[in-house]
């Protein structure tokens, strides 16, 4: 190595010891006689010094030379420091430098390389090999790291096997876009690469490993949202022979397991919820259960008093803000103007203060009496001094925009702390969900996805109500991961098809290989995927998992640093068989 | 879980306990009165037992109409078995069943599901689903799992970070062919996959990562030799502020804790050859270091006797094979066949037997005498018993010719014993090499590698003189790994570009991210890639790559099972804006 130590190492016993350090400038302070130099590297930071009278002069001079950023190597003694500084790990000494070599100059960085930053989003993306210097990135990918490396710690310990899934796979029309690789070798055909290694995990129980696992990159080819990314990072789990019950108690523990060695935090039992409860509750199959405030329905007790909005509402529902009695017209307004937004999606908000004087106020105080606000109190549980909001409108838009004013409220409240977390299950999804587009039934989760057994004759007479053995972990209002237990019968592996809209034909051209593999000895089992770029921004405690990807992409699928994707050239097109269409 | 008990783990102390066991028939023998059934999984095999008078009578119908992969559940109790079985785990018991279901029914399978299968490559391929549970395969898949785990955690060990690299990045013409992903988002533009995460890995360096690795899929769109995949997987790695001393220590660890975990073999310090080293005693840059049998020049003592074939020759050179002076006329003649292979290459041999008595034989006796055989004998270290062999010609085909002959006789005289390792380096690789269909220099490794400080002035006068701070790893006559200490330097970089034909456009169009990285402070860093299926191939003692893949391609790049490659629909073509040429 070109150094004895790095820059996060060196402590008082060191004192007297010769060493090399090799890092990057932080920043040079020049008292004229006397320079100091912060050196930094991965590890942590050490200060250089040089002396007039005890340093060589030119030493001195090229010390003052030094830039941001110069990569350097310094050798010296380590000496104790005069003025110690207790907020870094190498406080206690310094090195005093009697040779420096400059490995390579730096021009000025476009940003600043400290924890905060005067770059914007863009230059710190075409940039970004400089902003993964700062200490907040790079412990990011620490983290990630760490996460990863427990996580198949937890996983082979369990008996689970790591296999690598093929990437250049079979397209196939079922899901997301799938991006495609024309096969030179094959003219006219394309590999897809895969939405996620679902089949070939499932092959993998019919070959009877048991227990499979694979930290994986996925790929969708998606209109990006803000917090999506063509590739993808998943925890991909799958084991034979097992209830949902038992892929709760192996996947709960590796959460805990998580949880445990990185934040020092234990969890009991997760709780499960049904999907139908989720929504009636909480408007959302992901709710953030950090805190209370669920819905009530108040249909029965607003209905009836000449209301038209409530009187012509499939549904009305109230959310309770404690202690929010006293909110201003200009809070109350923001409110409003809250649910309105678009993706929202209100028409209004009524309030009802429930003063402290046990009196009420409210926004149709016009069409509703003191008995009555004070009856729907009660039905809230509302005390003097807390804030009833209600929303009513159709069922699904108003439990959406309901959902959203709750969060806001959450935070509002200062309720969504960071560094409290609630994990739970969501179970019970439905398999299919009516698509009005294409006026079919599509699967909720995917094709493999198992009915509950009870509800399999409504299949045929009520395909909506079919709950699926299918189930979601939550965290804060996160969906962490989500999974089933899948198919493992040929024929209802056919009769799954048939509702999901597929002949015979497509389904045997597109997934022909796992129906005749069901012919040969499948097990029972079922699995579950974790988005593992969104556990990491969970456990960084940030809404971004842009933060938590060495090299991500814009939201118009580019990575500005190496310029990609780009034009290639005309014979490598011409070897692919392919031409551009004008 | 469906089972309380996996099929490999019940002993002698498990009896009189009441257990479930889930799995696949291997096996059923009938004996009238009794039915014994082996039912395995991942873990081992059990013997259930189902007995007239002591077992309900259906459940004996049931279990005779077992059949083979069929997926039971068992229930029953454990007893000491009556006749043992030293070769099983599970041999000293059985569970007599008193309960059996059907999870599952199983065709027939295509072909036999034990060690010993009678299924061909093809059909194996078709269903490798079924070709996975026969033991040998999933025991490689195990290995790779456990070489995985182990080489994660030395890594770990050791500070390197796991940072995932892009799988969709950008298309550069140098290397080899890339695969291309067309951006619907970005019409015209593509993606490519990355052969190597070569340029990230060194963007991480300039990021102060300082110590890298990554167990990563990489693609390259070769037409396919017998045992090359177009997606394989690299353990890459990079480290800062290192000599290549420096790479050789840490991965030679890395090595040797895998030798040591996986088959409790210890090594010292690998031994470090020079590329022209190896290339003149064993006529390879990967040699089989388990024999000597080093190529001896003989070009002095053979020339200017009137023996054509030899005086016109660039090149000379004599093998040594102990104990081999008795070889038959037709032996001879095999080896004769071997050498004039067309992939071997050579126009034939001369032999020279060292006969016990101390008299020699030789194919060109009409030329040489006694005395000059004897020298001939002498200077290749030869004893009586001995045998020599003899090749001439161009000095490169003739050593590339030798060495194939070499790795035969090594394998004639079992010098080449799988459970025997023998790591070495080879090292000063030339940086350039000659290609004469461009009538260019191409990178030997690739054009960010380093050349030898001392050789730089070569680089105007002689540049494929220029030695390169390029390694491999070879093991076997296998190259494990291969590395580099590369270029840090925005200049030389250039300059490296220019000999290679890239003009300032080309360089900066691909490159140029890179280049400007290295001018904001680029340290010294060098890493290494290991290509781990082979790795795992050379741990699991099997030349073939492909036993060691879960779902392998064929040399077509052709994907059987899930019949991939495919064509794809017209929308998604149209989506792409991308036609098929006709």
């Amino acid at each position: 190595m070109l150094r004895t130590h790095n820059c996060g190492e060196l402590r008082i016993q060191h004192v007297d010891e010769v060493v090399t350090l090799c890092g990057w400038v932080q920043k040079t302070r020049d008292k004229g006689g006397m320079v100091w130099v912060d050196v930094r590297d991965r590890y942590g930071v050490t200060q250089l010094i040089f002396q007039e009278g005890e340093t060589a002069e030119d030493l001195i001079k090229n010390a003052k030379l030094l830039g941001r950023e110069f990569v350097i190597k310094a050798s010296g003694v380590v000496v104790e420091r005069f003025a110690k500084n207790d907020n870094m790990a190498t406080g206690e000494i310094e090195v005093k430098v009697d040779n420096l070599v400059i490995l390579n100059k730096a021009n000025v960085p476009p940003f600043i390389i400290e924890d905060d930053t005067d770059g914007g989003e863009d230059l710190r993306m075409k940039y970004r090999y400089l902003d993964l210097r700062r200490n907040p990135v790079r412990k990011n990918l620490e983290l990630r790291h760490r996460l990863m490396q427990l996580t198949r710690s937890f996983l082979d310990q369990e008996a689970f096997i790591e296999v690598e899934t093929p990437v250049l796979i079979k397209s196939t029309p079922e899901g997301a876009r799938d991006f495609v690789v024309p096969s030179r070798m094959n003219p006219g055909e394309f590999y897809a690469l895969p939405q996620s290694p679902q089949t070939f995990k499932q092959l993998l129980m019919v070959s009877g490993f048991d227990r499979y696992f694979q930290i994986v990159k996925c790929f969708r080819d998606e209109d990006l949202r803000a917090d999506r990314q063509p590739e993808f990072t998943q925890i991909d789990c799958e084991m034979s022979f097992v209830t949902a019950e038992d892929i709760f108690k192996t996947f709960e523990g590796l959460v805990r397991y998580l949880f445990k060695h990185v934040k020092g935090l234990t969890f009991g039992d997760f709780p499960a919820i049904s999907y139908d409860e989720a929504m009636r509750n909480y408007g959302s199959d992901k709710p953030d259960t950090r805190f209370e405030m669920k819905f009530i329905e108040l249909n029965k007790e607003v209905q009836g008093k000449g209301f038209n909005v409530f009187d012509q509402a499939e549904l009305v529902i109230g959310i309770n803000a404690e202690g929010c009695a006293e909110y201003s017209r200009k809070q109350l307004d923001a409110l409003t103007e809250f649910v309105k937004k678009p993706q929202v999606g209100a028409k209004g908000l009524v309030y009802v203060k429930c003063n402290a004087d046990g009196s009420f106020k409210s926004s149709v105080d016009k069409f509703y009496g003191q008995d009555d606000l004070k009856m729907w109190a009660s039905k809230c549980g509302a005390k003097p001094g807390d804030l009833l909001l209600l929303l009513s409108g159709e069922a699904g838009h108003t439990r959406k925009a309901m959902s959203e004013l709750r969060l806001h409220m959450g935070d509002l409240l200062g309720l969504r702390d960071k560094d409290t977390y609630a994990p739970l299950w969501v179970v019970d999804f439905p398999l299919l969900e009516w698509d009005e587009e294409t006026q079919r039934y599509h699967a909720m989760h995917h094709p493999f996805t198992s009915p509950k057994v009870e509800d399999i004759p409504l299949l045929d007479t009520d395909p909506g109500k079919v709950r699926a053995n299918a189930y979601d972990m939550v965290v804060n209002g996160v969906e962490l991961g989500g999974g089933s237990i899948r198919i493992h019968d040929k024929g209802m592996q056919q009769l799954m098809f048939k509702h999901l809209g597929f002949s015979e034909e497509e389904a045997k051209a597109q997934f022909g290989f796992l129906m005749e593999a069901f012919e040969y000895g499948a097990p029972p089992h079922g699995g579950i995927a974790f988005g593992f770029d969104r556990l990491c921004a969970l456990f960084g405690g940030s809404d971004s998992i842009r933060d938590f990807i060495a090299f991500p992409k814009n939201n118009a699928g580019r990575d500005v640093m190496i310029d990609s994707p780009s034009a290639i050239a005309k014979e490598q097109l011409d070897e692919l068989g392919i031409a551009m269409k004008s």
